[in-house]
Order: structure tokens, then sequence, then C-alpha cells
């Protein structure tokens, strides 16, 4: 197969990127049914169901979509050209009802299942924070998986409101608890935030998860931190979780729980690049919410963010070849 | 008792309207222990579990409240002076976790049993439409009660989403089935917009729910609808549910499921003045959706509209006394 | 002077309506030691001080005379052309200290007194309504004007917070006072909303003022109620003031104190343009606030108005001559 | 072929409205290449290259998709079911350069050409106004077509800034000009606002074309006017035009050319559907311009109206059969 | 006393965010007659009297409060548990009248020698900086304050607009004058933007008071900085004062005298945090003006940075013991 | 002539800054035939004929001459006192079609060549970037100049849309094939996104512009970015040109093409202030787009900017005397 039949973005220097259907990255949409002819697949997730105080990230696949459109072929640094790398294909959005939280869970996964049985890379956009532990049902069953998370919250918290166990305050502490997340393979990158309780965060300590608070990726050289990240994660089967509240609001204020103090844009896209290389079996931009959003720029930044971990997702096909179910889970 | 025991709002003449605590009206607050010291209680429903596409209406009693400050205290049309005629108060939120749906029905539910066991009307400002079913539960179990109803939308759809039968979209044919609301008194004003199948009104029309859509309502005099509507109601156990869609979007745009082509504010505004003498048992306004607002404007109907149910009930409280539960039913 | 000496707007066929320097109506700027080239002078007052709840209404001039670039030359009904019948100028702002009520009262009243004296009608831009005291203290020292007022409230309250006599809810009960403003010639239009009191209105009465409710405007034909105002006011000196929340909030939610259930545009339209002919010494409109306007519909509106008054000022002067300021006061 | 073979929108009840890709209702793209498929084509024109003042109707299409989600599929009062008359599809966005004015023109005409031979009706959303030249040219080569033309302006100027004779208030000078548009079978509803000269109508009411201003509008029943509409297009191939600036600011704030005292969406919706039976060959929705609007609201009326002129054009379709296009300018 | 006595807020785990009255975060409110059950009391100064440009900081109050749901009870980095080391409690609004700027500077300085009189340490929320002055006219009588001043501007201009001395830009000289500020023990840090004249700054450096500009911030670190205010101020009675627009405005633009260039969030969490350990006897958060915000942004800064402060009263609570007035003087 | 004579911006502590026309830094307007008394000219383009994306910076010199009411007159870091160094006024809006790309190129060529013949040194504001090709066309006919040029985009692709050369996106090609630009003295700083094709930056490079990508910026030291870019463009005639979008969006939002990832305004300024002591013939801010900015934040970048490159350029003025065209070329 040559580069020239790989499914390109609709170039925008001849249909302007205010027009056109609105799909990820302006890629074609393959269906379920043809996840053979893709290597890594965009896949909107629009639901909020997990979320305990401001809704609205069900929303956010459709503006990520619309603002992706602002993204070029070729990545200005890494020089990474995905679309000659990979066959990325837009997989549609899995359809979830907003108001049945278990039911939600269990489409989700089954949806990647599908995609991860036909050894496709998937990229999410989100939808809150829950959404990553039924993709984790999904492709990292028959393994756990390791984490780089970037995130203002360590969302592994236990339950809220009586006893709701699942929720985008939890799903970290379902995923370990479950056996798919691999804890000691986990870095959670700028979480800060006034906590309920200083016990807060020892789940993810006693447990092994690496916890950088904003206040040390601030002090820290971005050098320094990727050595640390990429040693904890190793080249075993690794996961990247983006929350967008990781930056700070300025950045992305349409968000559920925005935190102030948080990384820049900038930042952030120096340390995703620093992941190159990272035996990746997937990724997520989560926490979207474009009812609380200004001018459109939270979308901008996930599409941007999107773009960013597709160079590494296609690196990696590049570099690793066609995702191995099984041998993921090695 | 005199009516300068009566509890009054916090005079904007003294303290200025953006100042002190953001309560209904300015009112006092008044906690569940001392509902015999209350006749009208206005009372906050902060949740949208059953909204089925823009979720929002969760954060409607705050902004609401808010508003209220811009409420004065006598009626200029009616004169009717509600803080004079009754004891009127903030009972606060009903606390619901905004993801545990049958779990929110069964709290409203047992609020709205204590607070109709005192013989307090109740107000409430939601929260999506759902809301009203559990009120019904709390104060028509022991009879189906008649309402009026200004609505964009007839909500007597049977399910969504593979068989969800409890939405904002389901709340009236879930109240017929219960026994709790009377459909032959049952008058909806307003109700416009495309439909899913023309079979849509045929369960509101079967069992004998007066549809008045929005068409018929401009071609008609308000006096002509109002006193088919009150002979519709009669004098039996009524209650209004106010869902502020009815109106066209330029007056409120914050909500979850807007319809071009609505009422004006003053047509609202006529109508429901026109329903005073009532055998009124409770009343709401539901669908505010401050993340979907502009400016506030729909908080600000949202507010007045509260203010000119708010003259109702007291209006029925000087006419006809404290609610006696077990009567409401007869 | 032929009419092509006149001074005219700004061609949008030539210059871009977004370009060039925003005066009212793309006019030219006359200075106030020109006033004898002026005979209509649109002056912009930028003021505040006098509002209760939401100031804002300072930055009024500034966005109307932006919205006004939007304005043509000839009335599309009247077809008057009110630059062919008098000279019409920007007059600039007065400048004005935001937090010194008592000396803004007095800088106005300056203004106002040199303007007068020049025979120039005045076209005023607010500002809170308070600045039509000052105007009136300038323009009707020598004899009383009647009043045709479009505003949802009154303005003749008392005082507010402990005395304060000078506010945007008193400025009539103080011209009345003074002898500014002859109650007697004196309709207010559009006038809603709940009531401090059930005494509020009984200044207005008592003095003799025409308080035309909202829902009187409703009920009422235009062409009826324009008769009866302008039987009220007769053809003695006569002003008109535009406050924009006369206007329900969807047309005007840039305003410091929104009432639902307002009049449309076109009926404020119609009952402005039915009021030609009268004898026409000044007009304003205030309570422009664009700090709480959404996408500038606000200033759009009062842009409107001023151009719709202007016409009336224009057609007073091509039929009355200029103003005589003797004469005014006969 | 029976109805069940006919592409339907998704189904809103299944798939959440905010979920899916955006295509206009929901409804399958179909591309050019398979137009024999198609009897009406939803088509976007994304371009606003005419526009005088505040551009942005380029952004229309993809916004009017996103909001035609909430559209369902049976009309309420007419119960025409436009899926079940008519295979109806999005055609996609014709790619049109932004600053190339003439070639814009060329590539529009071109592809209205070829629906046109293919008998397909469009249903097109702007863009700017002047797309419907260039429409008018791909489909009234062989025969002049009437037109209802629902517009604050008559945009029958001659030309702006020095000569430029192709804007967005000028096409139906041109179409008129150019034997597309038959002048005697034209009307203009809504018109209203200051005019640059008392000429401005005069080349509308020279060749014919019968100008309903507002004001008349507001004064006529609907009835009466729909009567006189339909006499004056007859029953001759018509085309109806919808600039979303015919409503009130209030509902249309997004828009290029705002003029207050406009329709209401309910009387706009009114006289639409009163031009049910006509001989349609097509119909557009104009100068959605989402960077002006507010809230989507625009946006919205866009879809709806777009949604009322679908059901027009497939109940013509019904009655009619497919367009021939020999016959349409017979 | 032990600690479960302490007032603690509502637990977002119980009840949601956006359910529940708008306290301060979320507390109990305790009126001015129990000011003996307070160690540290939050108070609402909703007045911008002595606003110069941009009115709005009255707003300010009732938005810090609806953000301030979004703190926990914790600190993540200090670990400070306020509500276990001092009784906390939201002292309500000083009710101030817009309009009359004299009587306003009494009311809150009658308020506050109240206030101090207890022993209650105040945690002010404004309201325009002018607040700062009856502040300290309240709580340091009897001997000079130092301060650690984060700002855009040194606020130390000696009058506007003919002779106005009480306006937000000139408090600090006042204080000086009046022997209230100690400027030999006042430092301000992020003082930036284009001066009136080059004496601007004058004063303070005659006085002595220590300006930091923005680029000295930039370019020293924290620590270094920190170490400079600390020993400026020493051990003496201080307080902090918190001008939101020290940030840049991408963190905080609602507020009335944006600066571009300013610090981040981050950077003034970190300099406040410093802090820790001084003889604290209040601090405010002023400027924030919500209807300049976009959002809610400023508003969560503003709530944030009252927890930043909060803690650090706290702390000087729990290290010093209870404020004694006649002590803070010393 | 003493400094007295030199016009001066009206006096925000007479006048406040809502208050007054609007004019930028409230500066006198000069008019074209008057430019001898002028020494800098501060100039609006409001033109975006050459956006490809999303149009609005037509928009731009309005709303920067609003927000520049904020400027004081003395800069507080350089202490430069641009009124007092030279006489600067508003030389008002060059009057651009905005749909005739080839006419606005020459009407702007034709303003700045007038500009250029009379001295004085040309400080825009835009527009998009298009507008700075004619404008060297104006004033680099006879000798090439340097650039420093701070941008998100090289601006030096070919074309779009199938051959249209003259976008906002290629000025600097075109500037450097016409002889306008000395690419060997030219220096691009801030550069980042996604790109088209690798060879993007091939045009740039190959012809010897120094492109600093926004990376190499955040690591390097702003001085010894400084001097490498002024050892680039040297002493001989050197144009500044800042595009707002090389900020990141959180400060600059309303643009036409943002990109994440991008400087501070603070190191924006010390960038621009490091340019103090070139041999500077003009400058200017381009890309603020209204439409999309939020909260007018774009609007004050803009206008400190211009503010910032005032002083530079009043600087030059001082220190090498009026501009002497013919010089300026050699």
């Amino acid at each position: 197969m040559t580069t020239t039949t790989f499914p390109q973005p609709q170039d925008a220097a001849q249909v302007p990127r205010f027009a056109g259907l609105s799909t990820f990255m302006r890629l074609p949409m393959v269906g379920p049914d043809r996840l053979d002819t893709v290597d890594i697949g965009l896949i909107g997730l629009p639901w909020d169901a997990g979320t305990t105080n401001r809704a609205g990230a069900r929303h956010g696949p459709r503006e990520v979509r619309n603002q992706s459109a602002l993204m070029r072929k070729v990545h200005h640094v890494s020089r990474i050209a995905p679309y000659d790398l990979a066959r990325v294909a837009d997989l549609g959005d899995v359809a979830l009802p907003p108001m049945d939280l278990m039911l939600g869970l269990d489409l989700i996964e089954a949806f990647y299942r599908r995609v991860h049985a036909a050894g496709v890379r998937p990229l999410s956009v989100g939808g809150d924070h829950l959404v990553t532990l039924p993709v984790f049902r999904g492709i990292a069953r028959s393994g756990a998986v390791g984490m780089v998370h970037f995130d203002a919250h360590s969302d592994t918290n236990d339950s809220y409101f009586g006893g709701q166990r699942y929720t985008h305050g939890t799903p970290f502490r379902r995923a370990v608890e479950e056996g798919l997340l691999d804890p000691k393979r986990t870095v959670q990158i700028g979480v800060r935030g006034s906590v309920y309780d200083p016990a807060d965060l020892d789940f993810a300590k006693a447990v092994g998860i690496r916890v950088v608070q904003m206040e040390e990726v601030a002090a820290r050289s971005n050098e320094d931190l990727l050595a640390e990240a990429r040693s904890i994660v190793g080249d075993a089967p690794t996961y990247i979780s983006f929350d967008v509240d990781c930056l700070d609001p300025c950045y992305a204020p349409g968000t559920g729980t925005p935190e102030i103090g948080g990384m820049t844009t900038l930042q952030a896209q120096h340390l995703v690049r620093g992941l190159q290389g990272l035996n990746l079996v997937g990724a997520d931009v989560v926490e979207v919410s474009p009812p609380f959003d200004v001018g459109g720029v939270t979308s901008l930044v996930g599409a941007t963010m999107t773009f960013e971990l597709l160079c590494l997702l296609a690196d990696a096909h590049g570099q690793r070849g066609r995702l191995t179910p099984a041998g993921s889970a090695a």
C-alpha cells in the first residue's frame, strides 16, 4: 500500500475551513463495519452522565470536530505527518443515552472491545472523564495499561452523593480496582486545587500512582519531568488521558470543574510531545464543555491537543505497526 | 396574627438589589422543621437528570433567585400584595444527585409529601420538567389534580433511548398513568414544533387532555381561551405548571428545548393572571437553563413568572385559607 | 442657505459603515462655540450616577454612536429627510464625573442652558434617566414643558436609600416639584412591573400625570392611544423622553431595570411616529446600558429610536423654524 | 418505490440530538454524482463575499446544520411528513473562495445548473443574499421565475463603493436585468428601515415588484396578505427566498444588516405555511451570520424556517412530481 | 471547644455545588449580633461608587459567593484546613447606597469598627478598591497597619475630575495621609501600565512605599521577592489587599481597569501562600466586576484567592489566637 | 516649536475614559491635507478582504480606538512620553471596499505613498495581515525595508483557492518578490502550528528569512533573542509588524487564525520594548477581529501594543528626526 492511498483531510486551500462537513480533522467517516481499513480511529463520546457539577461535555465532540477544521497536516516541530504514517478516520460518535449511566458504560465498553479487537488505536474525544473507564474495559481487559494522565484532579475519589461510585471524579479508582490500570505505571500531572479531605490523595499514593502536583510541574523542567514520566510507564502498553482542566481556565474555561493556577497550553504541548516513542495503545481528550466555553477557545484547545496526540499515535503505528490486541496486553 | 408579623422581602430602597443573600424574592429562609410557620413555600429543584438534549436546568434555581431580587412587593395590575395575604418563605433547595434519576424522583416526592402534609402550597422552581412528576406524587396521591400547563411540548411521550420512561418529555403520561393527574381537567397551552410522528399527540387527546396549539393561541382572544381553560379545570384542586419554553426563544433562550414561534411574555402574563380564583394547590416554573441563557433574560422571566404565580397562590390562600391536604384531594 | 450646504452623514456607499469615526449618524462634530450653525444637536450624556441597581448607562453614548452607523438618510414611512430639513450635528458628550451626582446635575444644566439659549433643539442620548432632570433645568426654566414619556416605570418615586432624592427613579417628581414639567400635559406609556407599594403611582396620578400601563397599551389601538396623547400635550412646548426599558427585554436587554411584558419595537416606532407635528423642544433616548447588552441589539434600538426622534425634530424645525428660547416657554 | 426506502433523519430517540454527524436535518449526505436518487437537495452556500458591512454568513451553513438537529419529522400544523413524500438529502456545501466574488458566482451557478438539470428542487442555506443571484442563473436561465421574498430590504440597489454591482444589496436588480426574475410575479414582504434616498425603492416599483413594507404587514391580516401574494405569483414556477433579517433582531440578531421593528417568527411561519401549493422550484434561507448570533438563536430560526420550506417543497413534489427542468421554465 | 463544633461548609458530596444557598464557601451566615461566635468573618462590600471608568464591582460579592461553591475544605499545598483552625462565617454584605460616596465610606467604617472591636479578622470581598480605605478606618485607627498589596496600580493618585479625592485610584494616598497605613511597611506587587505623568509614582516612593513593578516580578524568583516583602512588613499587624487586576486580563477580564502583561494565577497563588505566618489582621479581594466578566472566570479567581487568604488568616488565628484589637495596633 | 504645542490626548482625569469621541489614544484627528503638522500618524485599515477563514478584522480599528481610551501618556518602564517627543495624530481610516481586493490594495498604497512622501511615520491598525503588503508598496518602493515580525504564521504561502495570490497568508512572499522587503533583514518570531506541508516554511528559509518558532522563543531568553533580532535588521530602515495571533489565544481570542501555545503579552511587551533604537520607518498591529473577541480583551491588547509601538516610533523621531522619505530607502 502506498501513502497516496491513505485517507487525507479535506484541503483547506481548496475547500475553506468553514465549509464542508465537520468531521474530526476533516477526515472521511468510516463505519464500524470497515474497521479493517483504519489504523487509528477518532471517536466521539458525547456523554456527561458522570458529571457532578456543571454538565455540558456531551456537546464536546461536535465542537471539537468544528474547531479541528483549523488543523493542518504536518506537525511543525516533530515534523510528523500522521496521514502519511497511518490510515486515520473519524469513526463517528458512540450513541449514548444521557441519563442511563450504567447502560452508557456498557455501550462504550462494547464499542471499544470491537475497535480493540480490530487492531485500531482509539483516539477519543469526550465527554466527561468517566468515559475513560469503559474505554479501559474495552481495551485493557486482558492486561492493565499504564497511563500518563494530565488533569487538575486525581479522579480517584471513592464515591459521591451517598454511594454513587461511577462519576467523573472516580474512574481511576475503579480502573485500578478492576485491574485495568496499573497504578505503578501511572503518573498524574497538573493536580491541584483544594481537597475535601487531607486523605483525598491517599488512595492514589497508597496504590502507587505518582501524583505530580501543579506546583511541582512549575518548579521542574519539562525535560526532567518527562524523563520521570517515561521511566514510570516504561515500554509496556500505555494510554494518555488529557483532561483539559489540567490547563489553566484562561486556556480552557469550557470545562466542568475548572481550577485556577494550571498549565499553559505551551507546557502541555511540550509534555505531550515528549511522550513520543511510548508503546501507545490509545489516548483521549476529555472534559471539553461547550456550554461553558467562551468563543470556542476550549474546543480549539481540545482539537489541537487531539492533533498532538494523533501525531504520537501515528508515530507509534509507524514504529510498531498495527496494534495487536493480544500483544497490547503483554 | 397581624399582617405586620408576616415575613417581608428585604427592602430594595434600603438594601440595594445587588446586595444581600440571594433568596427567592429576598424572603427569609425557613427550614423544613418550621413548615407550620409558612403558608406558601418557594422551593428550588436543581435537577436536570431527565433532560434529553441540553442539560443545565440544574442551575436554574440559583439564577432565578438572583433575578428575583428585581421583584417588588405588589402586583401592578391585580394589586395583589402577596406578603400581606400569606406567610411566604424560601424553603431552600431539595438536594438531589445529578446522576441518579430514580433516587432523585424519590427524594423530591418525600420532600413534597412533607410540605403537603403541613398544609403548605408549594411554588417550585426547576429543574427540568420531569420534576413535576414527583411533585405530583407528593401532593396528589390521594386524588388526581387538574392542571393548566403552559408549554411548547405536550410532554406526554412514552419513552426515549430504548425504554427510558422517565425524562422531561414524559412526565404527564406517567402522571396520568399513576392517577395523579386528571387528564379531563388538564389543558396544555402553547404546544408547537415539529413532531416525531403524527401520532405523538394521540395519547394526550385519547385520554382527554385539551391541547391548545400555539397557532390557536394566536388566533383566539386571551379572554376566550381563559374561559375555556377555567371551565376545563373547574373548582377542584388545580396545579399550574409553567415551562418557560412556552415562550418564544427570544424571551427565553435559556432553556433545554427551544421552539420558535412561541408566546410573548405579555400574553403569558395575561393568561396566568386570568387564572386567579382557581382552587390552586401548587405551581411551578421549570426549564430555566442558565448555561444556555443570554444576559440573564430567561432567569428574569422565570423570576417574574414565579412572582405572578405567587400572587395567584397568595390570593388562593387569602380566599380559601391554608391548604387542607385531605381537602385538596376531595 | 441651500439644502446642499447642510451637514450630511458620511455616505455608507462610499465609506463602509464599519469605517470612519463614530459620531451620531456619521454626522460632523460641531463644538459648543459654533452652536449658531446647528438647528438640532445630538448630545451624549455618558452618566449613570443615578442608577440604583445595575450601572452601565455611562457607556451608552459610545455604543449608540457605533450602531448609528447603520442609519441611512431618509425615513422609509414618513419620507422625512432630516438632513434636508435642518442642520444637524453631533455636539459631543458632556464630560461628567461618574461619582459626583450634584456636580453632574449642574454641569448638564449649564450645557443645556447654552444649547437652549442658542435656539438649538437637543436630542440627547443617555445615560440613565436622571439626566432628563438637568436637561429640563436647562431648557424649561422659563416655562414648564409637556412630555410624552415612554417607560416601564413612572420614575416619580420620592427617594431611595434613606433620603437620596436624585436617582433614575425620581427625576419626574423633582421636575414637577421644580415647575419644569407640567404634569397635566404629561403622559407616560408602557408602565408596568411590580411596585413597592400600592401608593407608588399615587403621586403621578395626584398631580395629574396620565399613566398608561402596558396592559392598556396592549388593549387599545395605537391610533386611539396617540389621539389621547396628542390631546394631553396639545400644541405647547413638548418633550419626548424614550427610556428603552419601555420595550420588552427581548428587544432591549441592555438596560438597568428590565421588566418583562413590554412593548415591541414596532409598536414603539408607530407611537413615536404618531407624534409628528407636536411643538417639540427636545427629546432623549436613555438607559441603554452596554455592559448588560447582548450583541449590541439594545444599542441598535437606541440608535434607531434616536433616528425616529430626529425625524420628528427635523420636521418640527421645518414646520416651526428654529427654536426661540423665549417662545418655547410661552 | 415504497416510502420505507426514502432517506430518513437519524432518530433522536435513538441517537441524542447532540451526537452524530451534523448534516441538515440529520439526513444522509449524497454526493453530486447521485443526484438521481434525490428529489429535494439541501445545499449549503458558505459565502459572504457580497456583504457590505458585517461579514459572517459564510459560517451560516455549519451552524444551521447543527441546530437542525432539533427538527423532528412531521409538521405539527400542516401534518406534512416531508420524508414520506420525497427523497431528501444533504448535498453538502459548494466550496467557494471567500475573496473572489466573480469566481464564486460562477461556481454556484455551475452547481445549480447540475442540480436543476437533474430535476432536483434545491433548498439552500446561505450565505449572504448575493447567493440567490447565481442560484437563479442556475435554475432560471430558460425562463424567469416568480418570487415570494421575505426581507427587511428590497435588495434592488444598483451599486456600492464606486461601481461594485454584485453585493448582497443588489441581487434582485441584477436578476431582473438578466431576465431571471419576473418582477411582475415578485412580492417582497417585511421591507423597512431608513433608506439612502427616497428613490431607493423606485427601481422595484418601476419594474413592477410589489413591495409590502413592514408597516403594511402589521396592519393587514396574514390571510389577506397571503391571498395577494399568491395571486401575484400565480401558478407559474416560483421561488421563495427567506432572509432572516425580515424578522425582528430579537429573533434573529445574528445577521449582517439588522433592522428593528420586524416580523415575529410566528408571523413568518404563518406566511410561509400559507404558500403551500405554489409551483415551487426552489427556496433558500439566507443571511444567518453566526459570529453575530447570540446563543445560537438565529441558527435555530434558520433551521426551523428551512424545515418549514422543506415541507412546502416536499408537498410540491408530492403534488406535482419531480421537477422537470424544461417545464419549470415554461 | 472541640473542632467538631466549628462551622463547616455544606458538603458538596451530599449537596451538589449548584444547589443550596450561595454563601461564601457555603458557610453558615452569622448576624452582626453574634460576632463573638466568629473568628474570621467573610464580608461582602457590594459597592463601586469610587470607580472612575467601568462600574460593576458592586455585583462582585454575589458572584464570588456563587463561584466559592467550588472551593473544598483543605489547601492542597499547605494542608491548612481553615475550618478546623478557626470559626469562620459569612457575615453578609454591608448595605451601601450606590450613589452616596461619603455615606458609604461611613457605613463601611462603622461596620468594621464593630467587627474589629469583637476581635474578628475580616476577609472582605469588594467592591472597588476604594473600600479598603474605610476598612482601614475601622480596623487601624489606633495604629497604622502594614500591607502587602497586589495590584496593577499603585492607587496613590491624589484626585480625579477636578478634586474628587475619594476614588478607587486614591485610597492608599488617603490611608497614608490619615495615618492608617504605614508606607514604610507597605509593598505593592505587580504595578504596571502607562501612567498619566512620570511623577505618578513619586508619592508612593516619596513616602517609602516599595513598588515592585510587574517587570521586576517577572525577573526575580518568587522566593526572593517574598523574602523582601516579608522583611518590609515584619511582624507587626499587616493587611493583604488583593486587587484582581494584578493578574493578566486573560485570568481576570472582569475588572474595572484591566492592564495587559500581568501576573499568572499560579504566580499570585505562590506569592500569597508565601505570606503565611505574618501577623495578619485582615485581607480583601477587590475589583471583581461581573458585568465585564467572561463565563465567570474572574469570579472563580476571586473565590479561589479568597480561599487562599482564608487559609492564611486561619493559620494566623491558629498561631496567634483571636485578634486583640488593642494589640493589633501595638 | 515647544512641547506644549504638541497635540495631547484628552485627559482622563477631566473627561472620563468612556466619554468623548473615540480616536486612537484620544488624540486629535488630522486630515490628509495637514500631514505636515504630524510626525507620527495613527491610521486605521478596516479591511479583511484577504482573510481565508474567519472575517472580522474590518471591525478592528473601531474597537482598538475604543479600548485605546485606557492608555495614558507615559510608558511606565521606558519612561518614554511620546506626546512630548513627536506630533502624533489620528489620521482616520482609509475607506476601503470590503469586496474588491485589488482596488483595496491600490487605495492603501496610494494613501501610504502620500503619508510617506510627507515624512510621516505610519502606525497602522488593521485589518487583516494582507494590509501590510500595500503599506510596503507605499513606503518601501525606493528601497526594501527590514522587518521584525511577530506572528504565529510566516505568511509566506504562495496561494490559496486555486491561484488566489493575495490573502492574509501570502503578503510577505509577495513583498519579497516585489523587492519591498529584504528577507535577509527579516526575522519572524512566534511562528507555530501545524502546517499544510513540510515545505511550507521552505520559501522563508530559502530566501533568508530568520524564522524563530515559538518553541525557540520559549527556550531562549528575551535578551538573547533580541540581540539576534537587532543584529539581523541592523540600522537600516526597519518596520515592525505585530500580528496579535503571535499571542496565545487566551490573550487574543479575537483573531482570524488562532493557534494555541503562543506568547504571553508580557513576553511580547518585553520583546517589542527591546527594539527601541532601531531605524524605524513604521509599524502595524493587525488581525484584531472584534466579532470573535471576548469582552474586548483582544482590542485592549491591540490598543496597548499600539501604544508600545508608538513609544518606539516617538523615540525614533526624537533620536533621528522626521522621516526623510528618500533617506529611508538609502
